[in-house]
């Protein structure tokens, strides 16, 4: 017998248009699609994989409608690399699907609707089945069955009516855009109903030779060897920070993945310590500053005007916060007592006294006095 | 020498999205839109010609992408008729440029960027420019040339370059979407900047063997033998309702285009009558109920909850006016002036009791006292 084999590049969740805590993205997700395409070019791959997400959002601006014109041309029309695609969660279906029933014939497969999941793009050694993301509703219709609730339940009927298409001799592919029960998601995923209902369960997808998914921006959040999360391009919360994002290889005779790193344009990281360290030129130097940088501040005191400060060394902050809060002012439950037992007046004066380094003045002291005395009265009433 | 003949249907300004004063309009379009394809197949045309304003807005609603996607794919890759389109100052030039590079493989050119208006789509007997929509500014930055001000100014650099393309030994069209000097505007169409800066004098397209034209919704707005507007597909408002509608077929050997009217499924019409007409069986039964109405009463008497009782008989009122007003009310300049001496707090009495069937109360009335006193105190001071 033959031996027929083909490579992919597997990839998902561009979310183009996304902001990083309103930080623009588009020069990171440019720089990052260049590294695929080179990835894709170098490694002579015979296709690649979208699962889905190609935005972040189901209305993009037009800018963002640019990039990705330009993004999917290029892959398809100029470097001529099938692409094997669908709609996330993330995308308008109808939007994404303009243009679709021509791209085929330069072999760019785009399915956006469950009704085009069950036709398998074939290939010589595999079948390619493209399931774009569905709500169990789409396939209440689809299958006129009301008693598909959830997902699970929505899913099995799918996967069984695609079982009736697979090639005995061939491998069976799926792509999708889900969220696989037994992973774990980050803070940068839209939020799921978590439970069950609307997870798949992986033994629902033990047919099917390699599953390429998108949906869950850690490429690591499944454990499993044949059902593979990509992950996203991007770091896209702080909980990602650790993460190496990147995209997959597979080989149709091993389909065994194996993970290439895309290294970003401007990295994020995490910084914990003081404010002071912070401003010391001898500890900043030693950072990447035009990166992306979470930081918290380790300080117990307040520290007056402390983000444009920061800002002016750091550029990028996209998050900042304290390890101290009014909790953990203190040492023990007993001076934490006698904090709350304090007259607020002069917790404000002292306050006051220590942002802006002066006293409060006669009339500020009148107002606040006013202020706490309506305060008072209305937590009577 | 050989006498080669292509037909084209010439139709524009869609506006798919577009509501009647609230009333949504997809049925009336998909209405439309099937007498276009029966004319396309059954007078055989060689291709579509749609010069702009495909969609109303540049952000068209999801169910309005399905709308055009299906009825552009239907003309195309369902009926095979090629499709020569641009996009026009209603669509987004960047949504709409959304899979163009794929649609020439089946004869479906769309341009959306000024550049893509100097390659002529080459056809056996005629050149076809297709000259989407665009601002000065583009013109600007296309030639490097920031004297391009105006938009004569900018379309005089672009027929020059286009004309630099003729082929000697073919018919020229151009397929434009811009107001012509010498054309009238109805209410329907966007405002634009009357007075010659924003218009295109025709002189500038005597080279042309024939203009197709898309932006005016009157075909008739311009008196111009071979520079024609199609007109839009539907009335879009009270000062079309004369108008018919419709699209124009043009063989390529005469260039004189033949109008074919496109049925309204519900049409527009103007009642100009007194109340009671309207309400009356024997008037309103001779009426196509379920059509648009744009109402003018000559009653010279208020009418209470006058829209509501109308819209009982008939449904789709989509404007209503009076042609009576205070100043018309009297028959002559010394009845008005006796009116507008008289005490306002008589006046209102005499309204109240002719909308409400009764008097004010001793509360109202002394309540419409303080009100105007108060009002005359304001106007004093």
């Amino acid at each position: 017998m033959e031996v027929l084999l083909m490579r992919f590049l597997q990839t998902a969740d561009w979310h183009l248009g996304r902001k990083l805590h309103g930080f623009d993205l588009q020069a990171e997700q440019q720089a990052a699609f260049e590294q695929i395409e080179q990835i894709a070019l170098t490694e002579k791959v015979d296709g690649i994989i979208l699962a889905g997400d190609i935005y972040d959002r189901s209305l993009p601006a037009e800018q963002t409608v640019d990039l990705a014109n330009q993004m999917l041309q290029r892959l398809n029309l100029t470097d001529h690399l099938p692409l094997y695609a669908i709609a996330g969660n993330h995308d308008s279906a109808s939007r994404l699907a303009t243009g679709t029933p021509w791209f085929s014939s330069t072999g760019f497969y785009l399915h956006t609707q469950l009704a085009e999941a069950f036709r398998p793009i074939e290939l010589p050694d595999v079948q390619l089945f493209l399931l774009p993301y569905f709500e169990p509703f789409a396939a209440q219709q689809y299958f006129k069955d009301d008693s598909l609730q959830h997902l699970d339940q929505a899913m099995a009927a799918v996967i069984k009516k695609m079982k009736q298409q697979f090639a005995p001799n061939k491998k069976h592919l799926l792509v999708g855009h889900f969220f696989a029960a037994g992973s774990t998601q980050t803070a940068s995923e839209t939020q799921l109903t978590v439970g069950g209902l609307a997870a798949v369960p992986t033994d629902l997808l033990a047919d099917f030779d390699y599953v390429a998914l998108g949906h869950l921006h850690n490429r690591n959040a499944l454990q499993a060897e044949k059902i593979r999360y990509s992950g996203s391009l991007l770091k896209f919360s702080l909980s990602e920070v650790q993460q190496k994002k990147g995209v997959l290889l597979l080989d149709t005779d091993t389909l065994q993945p194996e993970f290439r790193e895309i290294k970003p344009l401007h990295d994020l990281h995490e910084l914990t310590t003081e404010f002071t360290e912070l401003l010391d030129p001898k500890f900043y130097r030693q950072q990447p500053r035009a990166d992306f940088f979470g930081i918290t501040l380790t300080d117990q005191k307040p520290i007056p005007n402390v983000l444009a400060r920061l800002r002016e060394i750091y550029p990028k902050i996209v998050a900042l916060q304290r390890t101290a809060d009014y909790g953990t002012l203190f040492d023990d439950q007993q001076q934490s007592q006698q904090f709350l037992q304090r007259d607020p007046l002069l917790i404000l004066q002292d306050f006051y006294q220590q942002v802006a380094n002066e006293e409060l003045s006669r009339s500020q002291l009148s107002w606040a006095k006013k202020a706490l005395q309506t305060v008072r009265e209305e937590s009577k009433a």
